[in-house]
This record gives structure tokens, sequence and C-alpha cells, in this order.
């Protein structure tokens, strides 16, 4: 028999699975006085209570646990815009995530509008329910509005994973990174390749660390006072990036850097460009499935340490290992946001679960299913909420 | 010790729970084999081909058997206008419910506008999701155009439970009351007591079974051509109740009437009331916790059947015997509406519930925990859809 491939075996699951979360009661309802308890008569002395005091939610409903992972469908994985019935494999593996590795209740809203208003309009609407809210695989630059929009209405956090959740993984593993070559944030020279969401968060998130020195590269080259084009979230990272106002390609930006993250296309990292970086070289490449260079590449080009986005590499960058824990945290605290001393908490968390016996060019950062992750980073952001 | 009341003992175990239900993975993700087929890379497979084909998000998605159950919290069981935190309790029962009496997932969604607009595109918005929409304690009249336009939007069904359920479960237990007694329901008269959004419902529904005479009377008395100040959906009424426009009280209503609906408000018919009703009167005394008249008083003045909402006296009206299976009906059959038939059929499969043997006064509806309801329901619903 012909081995089935991830992707055949995937749907063929996913059909016998019929949805891969389900919502089950806490407790048995086998009696008219389980019935009594749980619903109508009793019900009605919890309501009274939050009635007189809405924070009470918190002491006897779901959202004391509860997040919501929202999306439009507009940029889901690779696939792109692929509306909100496509999207729903994904949100419910997410969901499905936030159980397994966090113990978080999270359930899938997928929004039948791509409209900015209307989607904040939604997220409003139904925002009792939760102790916060996930954004997922929504496309730049609206992301960037409806999160923080949402943020200045809703009591609860409002997070874009995609966004924040990317910055807080990237960022434990070049803490590690550098704890491996001895170098410090202060003095080495950073590299973004890839100013859309994620990589805009991943420089914001490493400049609030105490990187000095951070340049941001994107299609048309560096970002620099003399590109046109470029949109307002681009045009706001030059306030805080590229000093020296250096213009030209990734190729020059690379010249002597300490660190490249990717979070472009396919291929864009050659070996010559990590040739011409800094002795030590740190190179993130997380195009997916096919990074912008491969390991043995950037490896054989002089790079010390390689981290993708891939499974099958060592040092997966993968937000497995912090979204479950962020919103543990988050919701632990009652937490109104997710500030950026709380995502730093995380960053260092995750970094602080590498031994330094453990710490190699391999092993950067912690395994997913290292049962204490979810654990040590809520910790962390509930502590600094 | 002194014994704890139910409200005590909920609000005890309210605290304990946080939440009557949480949201589980159906599958374990204990490798990372596990992950790379239920979330990425996998799951982009299913998510293409829902891409080319949103209907197939009942085959490979939660869509297949989920409802969301929404409300605004405008009235909340005898509560009121408690606000959407203070529902939650009631929602989150209702999900339990759903789950433990038809194996339906449903969740809870507490809206934060009472704006009928708003309610619906909310609503509208989040409907990818969910393979039904169970409308929950919003007040009349928002409800009923809050429902019909939802209907006509959605491709998936919308029900307002407290009409649409309620009226089930009733006319179930008029069937089997009229079984017992041996009268027709071309025969007999019947008035409804409170006009509100459950007792025209209720009277729909009759008539749409089959029962001729029906007459409804509110706060201002019977519903006629010469009451001022009725609103659009008691005026629709007209055209098909009380055909002979007659005026007057409740106590008018009621001399010669075969049953009487009660779904207003406490110790509203009397003794008297009763004993100027024809032979073999049936009440449905079903203001909640205190009924219209209480089973023992209206047995003593004559009736022959009394039916409340509470679970402590015979012959409970509980929607519970009625909505988890209509939804797995209906979810069952992909409806894109809960039709008129549909609820017949609905009604009709709970009468039959019980047989000639067990009927009597006291047991003319299915009892609540009997494990052939939400399959019986189910099965009528799916075949009539």
């Amino acid at each position: 028999m012909e081995k089935k491939t991830i992707a055949q075996e995937s749907l063929e699951l996913h059909q016998q699975w019929r949805g891969k979360v389900e919502v089950t009661p806490k407790m048995d309802i086998l009696t008219r006085h389980d019935l009594a308890c749980a619903y109508t008569p009793g019900v009605a002395e919890p309501c009274k209570v939050i009635a007189d005091n809405p924070a009470a939610a918190y002491d006897y409903t779901v959202k004391a646990n509860t997040v919501a992972v929202v999306t439009d469908g507009s940029a889901v994985l690779g696939l792109g815009n692929i509306g909100p019935e496509a999207a729903l494999p994904v949100m419910e593996g997410k969901a499905a995530l936030f159980k397994a590795f966090g113990g978080v209740d999270a359930f899938p809203i997928c929004l039948a509008t791509q409209d900015t208003e209307e989607i904040i309009q939604a997220v409003a609407a139904i925002a009792p329910t939760f102790g916060g809210i996930n954004l997922e695989d929504i496309s730049a630059p609206r992301c960037f509005e409806i999160e923080a929009r949402l943020n200045d209405l809703l009591d609860i956090p409002v997070f874009h994973d995609d966004q924040h959740g990317t910055a807080i993984v990237v960022l434990s593993g070049i803490i590690n990174a550098l704890r491996l070559v001895g170098k410090s944030k202060e003095d080495v020279r950073v590299v973004v390749n890839g100013a859309g969401s994620a990589g805009i968060a991943i420089a914001k998130l490493l400049l609030s660390y105490g990187f000095a020195n951070v340049t941001m590269v994107d299609k048309f080259g560096i970002l620099s006072s003399s590109c046109p084009n470029m949109n307002e979230a681009q045009k706001a990272m030059l306030e805080v990036t590229n000093l020296s106002d250096m213009s030209g390609t990734l190729a020059d930006a690379l010249v002597g850097a300490d660190i490249v993250i990717g979070v472009s296309a396919p291929g864009v990292i050659s070996q010559e460009m990590v040739a011409s970086m800094a002795d030590d070289a740190i190179v993130f490449a997380m195009a997916n499935p096919t990074p912008e260079i491969f390991p043995d590449e950037a490896k054989a080009a002089g790079a010390r340490v390689v981290g993708t986005g891939r499974s099958d590499f060592p040092n997966q960058v993968n937000n497995v290992i912090a979204f479950p824990g962020i919103f543990k945290g988050a919701l632990a605290a009652r937490a109104e946001r997710i500030t950026e001393p709380m995502k730093l908490a995380a960053a260092e968390a995750l970094a602080a679960l590498v031994s330094d016996e453990e710490l190699n060019e391999d092993f950067i950062m912690p395994d997913p299913f290292d049962p204490r992750v979810a654990d040590a980073v809520a910790e962390a952001v509930s502590a600094r909420a």
C-alpha cells in the first residue's frame, strides 16, 4: 500500500471528526435535581448576582476561561483569502490546541464580513461571553486597526496571534541564540525581512526588549526615508528602525548583520547573503512551507543557528508554545489587555525553559509537548499583568 | 444542619463550575504527527476543499452539529432585562442541555446590544461557524422581526425557542389531553391568556394543527376589533383568532371554553373561571414560578387535566423535551429553516411517546429523561424537512 500523505490523512480524519472540538457539560444532568441546579429554577441565582455586579461573570460563568478565536478568512495559512467557512478547520484546530496545551476553552468564530467596521462591531457584540479575543488570519493592514480599536472598546484582551504570538516565539528563540553565540541585544544588528503584520510585530517587540539596531526590508528594499509607496504601518516603523537611514536591497542590508529574521517568501535569502553576515550569524527563515533559505544551505554558508517554521527541521518557530499560556495567564489575572511587558515576560519565560545544559545550535526553543511550557508562560504573563 | 435551598446550592455549584460547558478536542494531540493532522500543515487540505465548495463545511467542520444559543439579555427567565453577562448562566445551561439531551454542540453567545439591527448584523456575521441559531430570552416585539429577518438572510435555521419550543411542547400536551378527554381539535374552544411572543406562537401553532376556535386574551382583555393599543403582532392575530369578535375579560372568554393556556401572570385564573368552563376542562397554567392557578385549586374547580411550568407538579411544560431533538433533526437534514410542518411533526412525535396505557390526567407528556425523546423528535423533524 502506498503511504498516505499528511494532506490525505488529515482530510480523512476531518471527515471522521466532523468538527475538531465539541461543547460538553461539566456536570451530569441525570435527575430533576441536576436540572434544577444547572438550569431552572436554580440558575436564576447566579443571574441575579451577575446582574448586580457584571464582573461576577468571571466567578460563575464560562467567561472565566473562554477565548473566541476570530477570523474573517482573509489571510488563512498560506492559502490567502479563502473566506469564513474554509477558515473554520484552522480556527477549530486552534481551539483544540488552546485546550490541549493550555486548558483554555476556545471557540471558533468565523465572520461573514471582511469590512473593518463590521468586524469590530461583531466582535464587540459577542464579547460578553468571552474573557479574551484571539484574532487570527486577518490580513494587513486591517488587522492593525481592528485589534487597536477593539482593545480600546473592550475590557477584555484582544490579541492578534499572527503578529504577537509569532513575535514572542521569535524573541524567545533570538534570546537563546544570543546566549549561545555570546552576543548582546544592545550590540547586534538585526534585519527583519518582510514588513507585513508579523514582521512589524517582531521588529516592535525586539525594540521593546532593548535591541538597538533593527532594520526592516520589504519587497521594494530597505524601509528608508527614500522609499515610495510604504503603508502607514511601515512609515511608522521608520521612526524606530534603520536609524542610519540606509537604502538598498536585502543583500545590502545583510552585509555584516548578526541576525536575519525572514517572514517573507521562499528562497529569497541566498548563500552569498548569509556569507556576507557577521560571524556566528543567526538566521530565522520562516516562510512556509518553503523557507527563505534551507537550514543546510544557511549552515554551509556560515550561519551558526537556523530556525524555520517547519516541524521537520530543528528550532521550529511554532506559536503553539506561546498562545495557550499567554491567554491562560491573562485570564488568570483578568487582564484587560496583553501589554508589551506581558509579551516580553512570555518570551523570557520560554527562553528560560531551555537550560544551559540543553542549549545548543539545534535546540534553542522548548518542545511544544514539554508539559511545563503553558504554565511557565502563564505564570510570567499573569505576574506581569 | 439546615437544608440548602436550590438557589443556594445552585449558586455554590456555579462558583465551582465557573462555566457549565467546556470546549474539548475530539482527538488526542500528543505527538507531532497528531499536530500535523489536526493543525498545520494537514489542515490546509479541508480548507481547500471547503474553499471550492462552502457546503462541504458540513462534512469537515463543527458546522455539522453546532448551534449558537443567542440572547441579548432582554427577557431572561422571569428576571426581565438583566443584560448579556447576567444572561450567560442561562445560555450556558441551555448549551449543556443541548449536549446532554440531544448530543448537539451548542455555544452561548450573549450580545452587548439590544438594538434590532445590530443584533441581526451580529448574528449574521457569526453564522458561518454554526448549523443553526437558537434565539433565547429576547423580548417582544423585537424577537419577531429578528427571527424573521435572520431566517430570510441566512441559509441555516433560526428558531426562537421561547416561542416555538414552548408552542411545540404545549401542542404535544394538548394533543394528549384531548386523547384523554375524547374531544377533537376541530370542536374545542381554546383560550390563550397572554398575547406576548409565547402566547402568539402557541395560538399560531394550534391553528396550523387544525384547531378551529382560538381566542387570545391579554392584560387589557380579549383581543378583538374594539381593542385599542394592540401591537402589530397582536393585530395580525385578529385575522385568525376570535372569529366571532367577542370582547370582554378573561372571565368572559373562559365561559364554556374547553382549554385555557396561560402564559401570563401569577394567580390571574380564579376557581370561578375554571368552574365556568366546559366539562373536562384542560388548564395549562404556565406562569413561573407561581402559576395562573395552582393545580389543586384548578382540579377542585372542575379541571380534568392541569399542566404547569414547574417540575414539582405533574405535566410540566418543559422545552427541554423539544429543542435538543428539533435542532438534532434540523442539523441531520441540513434544513435551512424550521418550518411549520416540522414543528407539528415534533409535537406529534412527543405526544406519541405516551402510550394509551401510560396516558392519564397526570401523565400527558414524556419525561425529560426518557432516552427516546430527542431521537423521536429528531427523526420526525428530519423526515419532514
